[in-house]
């Protein structure tokens, strides 16, 4: 951390500065320069308010280090984390594919849906029970029934399912039924259902904020592994921009500072992230190149027939097309696709 | 809602979108035009996909109408809100002061803020006793003890009191307790908690979320009327934005198109808004000139020790200051100060 | 700045990050800390490509402190710069309109708008006769013609001239005819334009760019003045982010920061930065409460029938409304109308 | 185009505005709805200043499509365009890399860096003679010196040389020497610099204005075509959001609609994008998988010795590493990397 003074701060504010940061229990470092003091600070930054050195009289500025996250660092744990689901594996080497529809909609679409991801080699099937909707009149998901129409379509496939959580008590009855619990982009910061997460028996799968730094996201995932649970997947879905393209801005570039800072797998969602199915191959191909762990997205047997997201789904022959072009792409890459 | 057909689009392809148009129950009027055709939709297009209209063969672009929130809409309910808070009123004509600091922190502080706010002029006081912080290692609030001595204070001062609410169970205790609900701008999509608000017996004050649309945030009050609850006061706090010289970007110039749009006040936080306590003051006063029903601020007996925040928060001093200024603007603008 | 060393480097790295800042010609300050060590840097770091620091061995991150403007410095000048134009000065204490419309369209027109604006004690009135427009089809101003109407409507009126230059040409034209060169917000960073500005021989007023962040704004200033040139007027006019509730959002909390770090006078332009006729008054009112040096604002005789940006125009009865209102402001705010 | 009206609108105010938009020489579509009325208008949109629409009684919103570029819009020009510079073509089926330094900084570079590219199979050079900086007191590049120095460099190699332009003057100079002109991301609304572009002999690498919208950005090349250049390489950069993880966000999704909309080329320059070397190899082969025509990438010598955005430049050896990645990768995606 660094308190930058004023041009024109006294001698006596550069000590006042100083005083302060002792009692606040840090080290600071005055380092007197050409136009200004700088005063450096180590120690334990993050157990103090230190925003309120800012309103110290002479302070031009205060610049934070804010790499707060302590499990989620690599720093802290230098090896990749694989988190394996059934006989899947998420981590290096590998390029895991979880794909189905955005909500679960009657029987035999899910079914159907799990037997035509399972004969692809997809391993692992999403789609929501509860669905988080923008507006209280949209279909809200089955709920608990969708939850046992997701059993059911493992039990009869095999088939492994990912499916979201909105809070506390969608925890309590899908850690019981799902293989992976997800928490979507509007609750990354739902700090309750992060703690819930944490002491939850299932790996979880974090997707980015809407408007997360990159910080935040690695916080949002140190809330769950403060709690006990060190099984946490990365999802970039795109972020809000003033961009209108797309609807959302999908920001591949987090993967290669994502896998620097964390030891946390990644995937993308290009899905969500485009907002529109021409436009998920292309973006598909290109988080692989980036460097992600896998993918999230969204098919359903008849898109343009869904409840919800249709737009953004592929239909089966297209996601046969994509995987395709996916297991060409892996070789290269030296990836395993799973 | 319009859908705008390719230039090259063929007779055919235009016949079979407005086909498709009629299966969803909707009335398409196709509008030949010299470069391409477009198909103007009417009927209730909240209740279907409608983004399933992008991918029909020939279709550039699906442009929507969004207004899809009704309860919160002016054109359903053409005359202002008002929300009566103890002998407070807020709405049209007056100017609400919602003053407190970031956290309740000790019988002692809480006290001495109430006692002091009251003497102002202040008649609701804000203070948090379960804290959404960023990490999990910050200061997480006193919880319901921190209720209990906002509760005290209220009984020894008479201030109503106005406290956030982060998951069902935090409804559950402070509905018995508070005077106002706040739901912060993290939890504006929590759509789970934003039902529970509406089953609540006390006014919510719906912050807007970090990178909420005006849209977004109206259809967040509107999960909110639609269980039943209309007592729902809008707060602008600042979004996200590139700009770094503060710590949100505070969008005044929301305030004229809700007012417009909404029959619900809307007030302004210029303390998360703007992060730093000299900025306040003047970004209070130009809230107040925008328009808005009052002011959520962060006051602290001594900010340079808050546990939280206190590099926005004004010491008493500062905000007997501001409200002298506050009281001055309030004449030519034709507000009663509250 | 600062070089934030990771966790786990050498005690090597540290030394050669220690090493490659003296050749660098800079000061290195170690700090060991309790998880990484940091090094501070003092000296003249402005002048060499200090990115280069990130990408030695060891390096987590490299902080810089970027204010690297001088001439725009309230730290080298302390004292408020005050411009004058004609009998008018802008600067502190004054509250000064500048209003007119978007182009000059004829003859007729420019007149009697300068003819009311005069009436309403406006002295200086903005026209474009050089126009950037998106689309290259679109109306693209009377150029030097248009701004021989300028003059006349000066020569007729007393009314001072502000018109917009987009090139070098430009200004060699304009700053024989205007009272005031507007650089705007698609040239901020148009460095050649900037530099031609410096060796003006009017008053600059230079808009923030779209998406220029407090300091780019502020070096952009710069250039001119390091040019020779220090009467620049700054002038925010709303900044391009997710929001979609108004053209721009209008961003007065850049207003108090750059009172603060900056000596020049700043306006504000509420017609830009909204986009609606009916969003101008009380975001005029709002800028004029943050403390803005005053207004630029779009006024056409009929703005129903004007060539560009008609629906952010006032029109006559409109502007007489508000300035009433400006006037009532002014006496709490302890300003004086100009 | 649409015209919504408010739900509370009268009949007369819908003929009003059926009238005004007939004024307008277009033509109306009044569609009536189940909650309000919504007006179709097709005809030349283009012609007029539509947002006029918006003042009139009665409308609540006009939604424009805003599809103004002609020549830039496969609409008008289905076929892909390729674009020839000396042997190399840039278009589908190629992935063309141009590479080189930020800056010209001195013969005995430039001529080295020629020499490896050419030796990589690279045969286009990117450096700056013209450099736009955001401080006045950066280096800001050696100006028709450079020129020549990177005409040296052509004729001792081969080599094709592209190089920014930053004025008109700069234009006139450089059409003469570079066989690619490009024009940088501040200066992508820079009309008067486009429209020169429009008169120049050469084609124009074209970067996305940092907070472009993709219409704002095909409006630009559409400047320089309607001029009668049609050889237009677009660049995608890089965008400015509130993500403080790369320099910019990259914006890679921005590919495949550029590509369905237009019929020019399209590069990403994966160097400005993220602002860090470590970077760059992912984001570049991302760029690839997304569909883009090729890379623009900054290589230099000794990176930590550069002038300017060292920290953004790879060097010899990581190039050729990056090369092999590509390599690898054009054959599962059907390119010829050249």
């Amino acid at each position: 951390m660094l308190v930058v003074m004023r041009h024109e701060a006294t001698k006596q504010q550069v000590e006042d500065a100083v005083k302060r940061i002792k009692e606040m229990g840090l080290s600071p470092h005055p380092m007197p320069g050409p136009t200004r003091t700088a005063i450096g600070i180590t120690g334990n930054t993050g157990a103090v308010d230190s925003r309120q050195l800012e309103l110290l009289p002479g302070v031009l500025e205060l610049i934070r280090v804010t790499k707060a996250y302590k499990l989620a660092s690599r720093e802290m744990h230098p090896d990749d984390t694989s988190i394996e689901i059934g006989e899947t594996t998420i981590g290096p080497g590998n390029f895991t594919l979880i794909c189905g529809p955005c909500s679960v909609e009657n029987e035999d679409m899910i079914l159907r849906t799990a037997d035509v991801l399972m004969q692809h080699g997809v391993r692992i099937m999403r789609a929501g029970a509860f669905k988080p909707r923008s507006s209280p009149y949209s279909f809200q998901g089955m709920g608990e029934e969708g939850l046992r129409l997701l059993e059911k379509a493992r039990d009869a496939t095999g088939i492994k399912i990912a499916t979201e959580v909105m809070d506390n008590d969608n925890v309590d009855v899908a850690e019981e039924i799902a293989d992976v619990l997800q928490v979507g982009t509007r609750n990354m910061q739902n700090f309750s259902l992060l703690r819930r997460c944490g002491r939850a028996r299932k790996p979880i799968l974090l997707k980015r904020g809407m408007s997360a730094t990159l910080d935040e996201w690695l916080m949002a995932a140190e809330y769950i592994m403060a709690g006990g649970n060190y099984r946490v997947i990365l999802c970039e879905r795109g972020v809000r921009t003033f961009a209108d393209h797309t609807r959302n801005t999908l920001d591949l570039s987090i993967v290669p500072p994502v896998k620097q800072l964390s030891h946390l797998p990644i995937l993308v969602d290009p899905s969500h992230g485009t907002g529109r199915r021409d436009y998920v191959p292309p973006m598909a191909l290109a988080g692989m190149a980036a460097g992600a762990h896998g993918l999230l997205m969204e098919v359903h047997p008849t898109p343009e027939r869904a409840l919800s997201d249709g737009a953004q789904s592929l239909n089966f022959g297209q996601l046969t097309e994509l995987i395709g072009q996916i297991q060409r792409l892996a070789e290269p890459l030296d990836l395993s696709v799973n």
